[in-house]
């Protein structure tokens, strides 16, 4: 497969596009035209054969795309041909309710352990999962060769842990502590801010 | 205040000085520089500056900014100068996690009413909110004169759900479904997508 430059937006779509042919593999259908993927996702037709050719020729000219293969090809491209484990660090609300996703395991994400620095919940089993002491986070990352976090601590603490996640030899990190966090730039970060998104939202309600 | 345009990260921004802010404030700081609000948001200072004069000279040069008058500006020019009602459409994991966010509430907004469509769960209480049944969306939307909405619904039900709230007069819509949703211009939209950006990072992981 071609090393090259893919814009991020291409990326986000790719993972649109596997949940829609995802949906059109429950219901049956064998085949799509790049005019009703496109429709779908609210973009161009033109915009979907542009970002899956940065990976290759999926389609069959004057057919349309499997859906079958498509799933595969993208899958395989976004790296999910796999499961991947996930540490969450932080189980109060919104970690707690992230346990309870079932969207994760759909689609291709377990998390397979928890942390959180309160005595009553560590050693106790949530959902499946064993909650450990913070004390533990390199140890049992390291151990189990996890790559992918997720913290949901109070800001106060989540430089602290990123830290911590980066010794312990985290890669990518989903965050929703309400913080910018210094972490190199080889470690992959996202930040899912629910204040900041709703108090944008409320900016550009109140100016028109 | 100039009507003017002013970059979407820059109106970001003002959320993350606002927050770091309210710590300052809580801990008893009365001014701050411009290099401190920067470095605790690990932006430059020249950034801090430029990002505040689209709205005016909140500083007091060679000293600084006063933390309590900087926090009242911002928080005006957010809109955030008001409680904000907002409805919740969907009371599912994700949904009930919500309900219980304690930071809606610290960050100026205020979930007043909720919607679902099960029926074991219309007209219990959740939290000091009532659950509604979604036939009433419109109705009670209008008559409370809700401007914003987060969707919380299964892919599936987003669009339907999204149609009704813009017939309801909602205005800005923070949306958690797993979908592009197809709104008119004039109404604000965001989209957390947990799954979708999750598997970004997995691309980047896996292609180095």
């Amino acid at each position: 497969m071609k090393k090259l430059y893919v814009p991020a937006e291409t990326v986000k779509r790719l993972s649109l596009y596997l949940r829609n042919l995802r949906y059109l593999a429950k219901e049956g259908v064998e085949i799509i035209s790049s005019d009703k993927l496109a429709q779908d996702i609210y973009v161009s037709p033109a915009q979907v054969r542009k970002d899956l050719s940065y990976f290759g020729d999926f389609g069959i000219r004057g057919v349309g795309y499997s859906v079958k293969l498509l799933i595969k090809e993208i899958q395989s491209i976004l790296g999910l041909n796999k499961e991947w484990p996930v540490a969450l660090i932080g189980v109060g609300r919104l970690g707690s309710a992230l346990l309870n996703y079932p969207g994760f395991k759909e689609f291709g994400f377990r998390i397979s352990i928890a942390f959180d620095s309160d005595l009553k919940k560590i050693g106790r089993i949530y959902q499946g999962i064993k909650i450990e002491d913070f004390s533990e986070i390199e140890r049992i990352i390291k151990k189990e060769n996890i790559k992918i976090a997720i913290i949901t601590v109070p800001a106060s603490a989540a430089q602290e842990i990123a830290d911590r996640l980066v010794r312990a030899g985290i890669e990518a990190i989903l965050n929703f502590s309400p913080r910018y966090l210094n972490i190199p730039e080889n470690i992959n970060i996202k930040t899912v801010d629910i204040a900041t998104e709703l108090e944008s939202l409320v900016y550009y309600l109140t100016r028109g």
